[in-house]
């Protein structure tokens, strides 16, 4: 078995050099994926030729599709062979529905294969190997970070066997999601709206509780993103203990699934008027319904990436059972000194014990500010994987 | 009279050229008087010869002191003569404290003055008018915006009879000033608490009300500005409407000047630990000390722009009474989700009384975000000038 060249892996981390330049665009092409390839990663591929030119593109596009190197290398044809092929993770060595890609890129005459994350699940892991035993050049590293970063969801639901969890939420800058009598429209711009369909787009649930479905009647279905398909709706999960949602709740409409998530004692009676609903029955805790028993539950459905959009309540318990990954915070320039808060009682009574975070991202968005902030303890790269 | 030249105004506005260049330097250099020339504004003066070398440099540097003209003339000499003087603000006519500097640009034989802002004080404009009648150029409105921006304190103060009012809080992602056990340090990153000092220092008074006095016994000083003198620390201004403040109370240290605000109708017997320590009584309605005598009070005393510190039964009343003219959030990457908040009671019970703001500057600062508003009402700049 020959192994990885460590000269190669260096030059392709030295310089902005097309190397780099076609890993920059696969991972720009696996981003397309977000929110539609659960439980699978995303991926992206360039394949270049012996010229350095890039002769095919592809990304993985949904679960049970072809996989990124299977559509870049169909766009490549007879020009693949001899060329180099740029992924953004390793490729996969397993029969799953679709083949495995290591034998697809040897098949193609691929003389190279230059990937940024190693696979961390046992079950797909292995193509390096596979590629190097059949003579191929591997190189892996290159832009792991940024890779990593555009794969935070799955690689964080490999790694804590439950969804990774972004946590929405718009408010002033005194810390208010509504006034004291309730009203909240708008509080935040149409840009700052508009982007959180893209957070949910990006998704594959969006959970709320009972006090926003009251509050608001939420639709929560993806409007207003360019090229999104009915078929990548996000799952709607609401959680309901009492299962007291009405049954003219805009979110039981027919513009995307939904789950409703009620105790597990309840009895059948109180559930009557919700036939034909998908229902989840859990236990749940002082909180409500139980984070971990629902992330369970989710994880067992295929969800690898939540959206977090109810209200303060649901927010303290996720914060609570230490089940948030990510923070994005709409502030608009508003003042109002009462009103409901962003953020409920999250079992923290001292600052000592407060959920510190660490600001990977500021930007002005319509009139607001959008703060993305990531918890202080996680590790700088979402995952830390083990090179060759 | 000879009329103001438009051309020669079109032309410095035109290109960032010498003249622009020069004004831009005095701007810069009218901000080092921040704190320390009320009751008179900030300025500064760059003098350039015939062949546009900048020969002078002055600022106004404190109240009392000479002012910016005169420090520029003094260091330009004799190459004052034939050349052109840019000034922050139209130069003063009157014959205060020290001389017209109309009459000692005359004297020492400049040709020509540029002046961003006309002087909208009654009593010392006229200076562009004296300065036409004596044969010598002149053109407004160079840089105004600029100009405006960095004497917002003064133009404020001049336009609305009060003074200046910067309400600064420091709070996590979801509004808290601190956890629910009051623990409060530190939420805010180093840096950040090294800005607030740097905002005390271009404040002419500190206030905070008997809560903050209560709950952190604050030293109100500033510390750990180079080239800050001790003559220049700002009035520290307690709202303590019962006399509770101690007299081992930090704020009544002889670091700095220190005004205790009563109740107006208090028995003399409540004040009577507090001998020695300078008292003013004043009316108070529901959320305490009334805001509006408080700012007459203070700006019969010269001051003309408040750092306000104080705590969100404060800051609630500010808002209320309509006198917050900018506000700086420090938002610390924190979560804790219970606490007392950044802003109190305001009045505000519905969210089409909010008060809207607009954001003008969002900066990382440490591991916090400081940002900047003011209130969306406000012209953009800080107050609209006539041209001659």
């Amino acid at each position: 078995m020959r192994q990885e060249d460590p000269v190669a892996t260096h030059a392709a981390h030295a310089a902005p050099d097309a190397g780099t330049r076609a890993m920059r665009r696969a991972i720009e092409l696996a981003a397309r994926g977000l929110g539609s390839t659960s439980p699978n990663p995303v991926v992206g591929c360039v394949i270049t030729d012996a010229s350095g030119t890039v002769v095919g593109e592809g990304w993985h596009e949904r679960a049970g599709g072809p996989h990124a190197e299977i559509h870049a290398l169909n766009a490549a044809g007879a020009a693949a062979r001899g060329g180099t092929a740029y992924v953004t993770l390793e490729p996969c060595n397993h029969t799953g529905r679709t083949g495995p890609c290591a034998q697809a890129l040897i098949a193609a005459g691929i003389t190279r294969v230059v990937y940024a994350v190693s696979d961390p699940n046992p079950q797909a892991s292995g193509g390096g190997a596979t590629l190097r035993a059949a003579g191929i050049d591997t190189a892996a590293g290159l832009l792991s970070e940024e890779a990593e970063a555009g794969n935070a969801a799955w690689l964080t639901s490999v790694r804590l066997g439950r969804p990774y969890i972004l946590w929405k939420y718009a408010a002033t800058l005194d810390g208010r999601i509504a006034a004291a009598d309730g009203t909240s429209r708008w509080i935040s711009s149409p840009e700052s709206r508009a982007d959180v369909h893209r957070l949910r787009a990006e998704s594959d649930a969006v959970v709320v509780g009972s006090g926003t479905l009251r509050a608001d009647d939420p639709h929560l279905a993806v409007r207003g993103i360019d090229g999104f398909t009915a078929a990548d709706q996000p799952l709607r999960v609401v959680l309901d203990t009492h299962a007291t949602i009405r049954p003219t709740a805009r979110v039981l409409d027919e513009a995307a699934p939904t789950l409703i998530v009620v105790a597990e004692n309840l009895e059948d009676t109180a559930t009557r008027h919700l036939a034909g609903v998908e229902l989840a029955r859990l236990p749940y805790d002082k909180y409500g319904i139980s984070v971990d028993a629902l992330l369970r539950e989710l994880y067992g459905r295929g969800i690898r990436s939540v959206l977090l959009e109810g209200g303060p309540t649901l927010a303290g318990a996720f914060v609570a059972a230490g089940a948030v990954d990510k923070v994005v915070g709409y502030l608009a320039p508003v003042l109002l000194g009462a009103g409901p808060l962003a953020l409920a009682d999250a079992g923290i009574g001292t600052l000592a014990d407060a959920l510190r975070l660490r600001i990977t991202e500021t930007v002005r968005i319509g009139t607001d500010i959008r703060v993305t902030a990531v918890p202080a303890s996680a590790p700088t790269a979402p995952t830390a994987l083990k090179e060759h």
